[in-house]
């Protein structure tokens, strides 16, 4: 039997295309998918068909966070438009300690199943306005995990995967073409409608991605 | 107006008591308190009495761990008896990651309400057999904190106050009798019935801490 390893699974390009490098790598894929409170669910349809196309497993962790602060989550504020998107500043959808608690539920998750290892489609490049989607942050985390977890006193360290974090949307999407990643099946448009609106930042990031890879996204 | 501060507040003797510290510490206290699939609801109610009492704020995060492997929320597994407590291995109310995922939402509560603080009740005597009670946990934590926050990376860090860290439940009583905790109003009783039940791992310890500090629990 394969070693299995926790995917935090959004449904999206990046998530879905570290599913597949899990495969690659022969870990048993444990899915794990948030409903937190998204502008939309379809995002958690897409991430629940991506993992049962792939024969992964899933389970579904359901929280709210009762307080605001990102427009990502607050629907009385505006999405950015791309052309406001400004590397250096933190972004209005950046949500306060979002990897540290989508992490802290994988890490729980994988202790919990005996896996050896959390994937998590974090990226620096297109998204280095977030703190918590630098190689410092998983480095800093990978070091609590040792001094809080029952695995990591006991020196079984679960090893967290960023695969992503270095990478462009064109290399992600070539490495992802290589791995054979359903992207019709994944989604990365903010707003929720029957398609994309290829206006928000997720979209316009998704689109140049797929013209500098020099292939056609078959979910647009 | 006071500085805030986040309090992880379960309701119990540990937690009451660092709400009434953060309070001596002129905090103004907002509290978080988790209704996560306790074996028994009784322990929200008193934390909301015990929020309500000391004139505190207070939230309530709900999420469910769709995971086993701790009798604190799997009702099939058996509660440890006193006799069995052995605080050099993990115990079986261990749950993977519990203050890895509780401090998270701590963290992301504070920083959304620009908390500058968060208290948490936890104790490394009588816990010894928790990784994430420990002081290197929390120092780790700490440092993983300023590194995935906004907050964090602009310098202005969240301090994590574990005021009750090397305390026995001797020293915790005497600190909360004259900091005039409610401890009619604290709830620590792993069994939810009417009346604490005396026999489990944390009716055992309150009682012993009560007849060690000279003073009668209230609640009991």
């Amino acid at each position: 039997m394969n070693k299995k390893a926790v995917i935090l699974l959004s449904g999206g390009l990046d998530s879905t295309t570290i599913l597949y490098a899990a495969k690659r790598k022969k870990f048993h894929p444990c899915c794990l998918i948030f409903d937190y409170g998204q502008r939309h669910k379809k995002e958690i349809r897409q991430a629940k068909k991506g993992a049962e196309f792939a024969r992964a497993d899933y389970k579904i962790v359901n929280f709210q966070l009762p307080w605001k602060g990102s427009s990502l989550l607050d629907k009385s504020l505006k999405l950015p438009a791309r052309k406001k998107i400004n590397t250096k500043e933190i972004p209005s959808t950046y949500v306060p300690g979002r990897n540290i608690i989508f992490l802290s539920f994988a890490v729980s998750f994988a202790e919990a199943i005996g896996a050896k290892a959390v994937f998590i489609g974090a990226n620096a490049i297109d998204f280095s306005g977030y703190p918590d989607c630098r190689r410092e942050f998983f480095n800093a985390y990978q070091k609590m995990m040792a001094k809080g977890l029952k695995t990591g006193v006991q020196g079984k360290n679960i090893k967290i995967y960023v695969p992503l974090i270095n990478k462009t949307k064109e290399q992600i999407i070539k490495m992802g073409m290589k791995l054979k990643v359903p992207y019709d099946l994944t989604w990365s448009c903010y707003a929720g409608n029957q398609r994309p609106c290829g206006k928000c930042d997720s979209c316009s990031l998704r689109a140049k991605g797929f013209v500098e890879a020099g292939f056609i996204d078959p979910a647009a």
